[in-house]
C-alpha cells in the first residue's frame, strides 16, 4: 500500500488489498463515499449516491470474505457507472428527464458480470443526455465538471465516469463509446479508457444509442484495471446475438508482457493535421519515450480517413432516431435543445444513403486493416485540444453546434466506424495543467495488445498517477 | 421407370437410374433438349440453352460413373436454374439489360454444392429483371409463358424456372424468394417451391435483391425432390456471414414419414379473405383431404397480418434501391419501366422508417410463432387468384402497378417479412385448367416438417404429376 487514503489505489491494487483482509471494503467504501461527499458538490459526476446501501453490501462483502473467501476479482470493491447500465429495481435516467423515474426491470449483462465478480454499488455517474454529445454538458442535470479545471469540460458522453475516476471517487467505472464517449472523457480527465471492438462485450441491457456502432467498455486508473474490467465483462451472451463467441484472451497476462518487439504506427496524416501545439508537443514526447521503452515506432500510410467521420455520425444519427422516434414524436418538449436538434436532422437522411454508409463500413474496415498490417497498433491524438471550456462549448442547439462537436471527436469517429477497439492512455499536461490523452488503435479483437503496451507505457511513466487536487 | 420419356421423371427418380446405369446421363439430357427445343419458343422459360456442353458435361458424368461410381446424389442430372447465380466464366444476365454481358468470376455456393452433387448444367433460365416483379413480365427478354396455358403469366421472379419446371424441361431449377418469387411460380406454374428460412442457404454469389429477405430455394417437381436439393445446399458457408451454422437436418427421411400425428392451422383470417372462388374451393378440399389422410386440421388466430406485407415492400425497395444506386445513376435508361419506378419511388423512405421496419420484424415474428405454437404448419393460399393473363397483369410503370402487384403478392410478402420457410404445392386446378397451389408456412428452420407434410400430400393426390402439353 504505497498511498495511506486506500481510494487512491487502483482497482487491482485494492481488490487485492480487500482480498488478502489488509483492507476492508467497509473501510474502502468508506472512503470512497467520503471523497464523493466533498467532491460532488463541485464535480456533478453522480447522478446517485447510496450510502447507507453502499456500506450494508460492503459489510456484506466483508462477512462473505470471512466466511467463505472471495466471490470474485472485485470483491467488495466500491463503484459506480454510467447510468445507462440497467440494473433491476434501480432508476437509470440515461441522462434524460425522459428516463428521470425509469426503473429498470432487468439488469445488463456487463453490468451482472461485474456483480457477480463482487463489486460493491456507489450510485450511478452522470451522463450526456441519452450517451449523445461528446462534451459533457447535460442541459437537465448540469455540466459535469473536469477536476483538473473546474471550468473545463470532461468530455462525453460518458462525463462522470471520467470525472468520478479522475478524482479518485470511484476505482473505475463504464462508459460507452459510439463516437468516442469512452476516449474523449478519459482524455480530457487523465483517465485510461478502453473502447473495445463492436461484439467483444454484450451490449444486452445497455441503453442502446446506435446500435451497429455502440460499445461498453471501461475508465479506469490504469491499463491493468482496464484489463482486469474487460475481461469479466467479455464474450458470447445469449441476451445479445451480436456479442462475439472468441474465446476472451488472458487480458492482465498481456499487460505484464513487455514492450520489446512492439511495433507502433504513426500516421502521416489526417490524425496529425490541425493539432493544438500541445496536443502535437505530447504526441511528439510519447513517440520518442516509446522509442526509449523498446518499441519500434515507425509512420503508416493510413486510406484517405475524410469522409469517416461524417459516415460514423449519419449512421449514429439515423440509428438514435429510430430508437428515439416514439419519444420524439410524444415527448419532444423533454429533450435538450442540441439532442433533440440532432435526432431531429437525422430523420430526414434516406434510407438508402444510411445502406450506403453502412456498406462502406467493411471496406474502409478492409482497407484499414491491410494497411496497418506491419504494425501492433496506431498512435494516434483522442482530440486535437485539451479540454475546452464549459462556457465556449456550450453550442446547444446553434448553427454552430454540429462544427463544434465535429472538431472535437474527429479522430475517435472514424474509430467507431471502423468498430475496432482503441485504448486512450494519459500522456502529458498541458501547460495550463489539463491532462492529455492519446489513443492507441487497434485491429479487431486484438485489445490485448492495446493493454500491453498500455500497461508497458505506464510502467515507464506517471502521467496515469497523478491525481487533481480536490 | 413408369414414364417411356426420361424428361418425365422426377428428380429423385431420373437420379436414382443415372446412378443404376438404367439411363444414361446423355439420354437424359438428350431428353430434355428435345423438349426445350420444342418448348422454348412457346415458353421462353430459358435465357440460354447450351446443348453441345451439357451433352459433353453428359457424356463426361457417364464416364465418369463407369470409373468411379457416383460423384454425388445429381450424378449426371441435366438442371437449368434461374438465371442470377453466378458461376464463373458464364454470362449471368439477372434478367436485365445492364448485365446483359457480365460474367461470373465466382460460383454461387448454392450452385457449386449442386455441382458438386454432379449436376449438368443445361443453360439458365429466364426471370423478372433483377428479380424484382412478381408476375414473370420482362421489359428486355420478354414474358415467360405458363405451359397450362401460354397466354397466363407464370407468375414472378423466377419466371423461367416455374415455366421450365412445369414443362419438364429441367427437373427442377433454383429459384430466389425475396416477396415471393419462388412460391407466385410454383402456384402458378402447379409445381413444388420452397422458400426457406433465412439463413438456411447461403447467397454468397446469388444476385442480391434485399439482403435482408433474400432467400435460395428449389422449385421442383415434387415435394421429395425439393427436399434433396435442399439438403445438399443448406449449412455454413464461410463466404456468407448470415448462413446459419445449425445441422442440416435429414430432409429426404423426413419426407418419407406419414402424416398421422401432424396438425396443420388454417388461419381465421386475412389468408382466408377476399378469394377467389376457385382458390377457396382448393382450400376447402385440402383442408378435408389432409383430415382424411389423418392430419388434424385446426382453425388458428394469428396476429395481425395486414401490414406486414406493406412493411416487407418497404425493406425489400430500401435495400434493393441501395445495391442498385451506381446504375441508377449511371444508366436509368437502361432499366425496364416498372423496375426503375419501384427503385426510384424508394429512394425518399427516410433512414428511421426503414429501421422502424426492420425493428418490427423481431416483435411480429415472435407473435405469429407464438400463436401457430400449437400447429406443425399453417396451411394459406400462396396468392388470392390462379395465374392472370399475361395482357391483364402487363402494368409497366403505370399508378396502378403497385396495387396489381400488392393484390398478387399479398399473401407471400408476410412470409419474407418474418423471414419463414414456406412450401408451395400444387393443390388442384381451376376449371379453366390452371394450376392452383396452396403454401404451407412453418416455424423458423423447420423445413423438414413442411416437407414431410407435402411428400405426405403428394403419395395421397397426383396434381404435381399432371404434365402440361407442349
Amino acid at each position: 500500500m504505497s498511498a495511506s487514503n486506500p481510494a487512491l489505489l487502483t482497482l487491482t491494487e485494492v481488490a487485492e488489498a480487500i482480498a488478502a483482509k489488509k483492507l476492508s471494503s467497509r473501510e474502502v467504501t468508506q472512503a470512497c463515499l467520503d471523497r464523493i461527499a466533498q467532491a460532488q458538490p463541485k464535480l456533478n459526476a453522480f447522478m446517485a449516491i447510496e450510502p447507507e446501501s453502499a456500506l450494508a453490501a460492503a459489510d456484506a462483502a466483508d462477512a462473505a470474505l470471512a466466511k467463505r473467501g472471495v466471490k470474485g476479482p472485485l470483491h467488495g470493491v466500491p463503484l459506480a457507472h454510467k447510468d445507462m447500465y440497467y440494473e433491476t429495481g434501480f432508476v437509470v435516467t440515461c441522462g434524460s428527464k425522459i428516463r428521470r423515474d425509469f426503473v429498470a426491470t432487468t439488469t445488463s449483462t456487463a453490468l451482472q458480470r461485474l456483480k457477480d465478480a463482487g463489486q460493491v454499488r456507489l450510485g450511478s455517474l452522470q451522463m450526456s443526455e441519452f450517451a449523445y454529445g461528446p462534451t459533457g454538458h447535460n442541459a437537465h442535470y448540469g455540466a459535469v465538471r473536469n477536476p483538473w479545471g473546474l471550468d473545463h469540460i470532461t468530455g462525453g458522453s460518458s462525463s462522470g465516469s471520467g470525472s468520478a475516476v479522475a478524482a479518485r471517487l470511484s476505482f473505475a467505472a463504464l462508459g460507452s463509446d459510439t463516437g468516442g464517449s469512452i476516449r474523449m472523457p478519459a482524455h480530457f480527465c487523465g483517465v485510461t479508457g478502453l473502447k473495445t471492438t463492436v461484439g467483444l462485450v454484450s451490449r444486452a441491457g445497455a441503453m442502446p444509442l446506435s446500435h451497429s456502432l455502440d460499445t461498453v467498455g471501461p475508465l479506469a486508473r490504469t491499463a491493468e484495471d482496464c484489463a482486469l474490467l474487460t475481461g469479466l465483462m467479455a464474450g458470447a451472451d445469449p441476451a445479445d446475438p451480436t456479442a462475439s463467441h472468441r474465446p476472451v484472451p488472458d487480458y492482465l497476462a498481456a499487460t505484464r508482457q513487455s514492450l520489446h518487439g512492439i511495433s507502433i504506427g504513426i500516421p502521416k496524416s489526417f490524425y496529425v493535421d490541425d493539432l493544438d501545439p500541445e496536443v502535437a508537443r505530447v504526441l511528439d514526447d510519447t513517440k520518442s519515450a516509446l522509442t526509449r521503452e523498446g518499441a519500434r515506432v515507425v509512420e503508416v500510410e493510413l486510406p484517405d480517413q475524410r469522409q469517416l467521420s461524417a459516415a460514423a455520425q449519419l449512421v449514429l444519427a439515423v440509428e438514435a432516431a429510430g430508437f428515439h422516434g416514439g419519444w420524439m414524436r410524444e415527448r419532444p418538449q423533454d429533450y435538450g435543445p442540441q439532442v433533440l436538434m440532432r435526432l431531429q436532422n437525422a430523420l430526414a437522411i434516406p434510407a438508402v444513403t444510411y445502406l450506403e454508409a453502412m456498406r462502406w463500413r467493411g471496406v474502409a474496415l478492409a482497407e484499414f486493416v491491410a494497411a496497418v498490417a506491419g504494425v501492433d497498433a496506431v498512435l494516434a491524438p483522442v482530440s486535437p485540444v485539451p479540454a475546452p471550456t464549459i462556457a465556449e462549448s456550450d453550442v446547444g442547439n446553434s448553427l454552430n453546434a454540429e462544427a463544434v462537436i465535429q472538431r472535437l471527436t474527429r479522430f475517435t469517429r472514424p474509430i467507431n466506424y471502423l468498430g475496432l477497439p482503441s485504448l486512450a492512455l494519459p500522456c502529458g499536461f498541458s501547460k495550463a495543467g489539463l491532462p492529455i490523452g492519446l489513443q492507441l488503435i487497434g485491429r479487431p479483437f486484438d485489445e490485448a495488445v492495446l493493454l500491453r503496451i498500455g500497461a508497458g507505457w505506464q510502467r515507464a511513466t506517471d502521467f496515469h498517477r497523478q491525481c487533481p487536487e480536490l
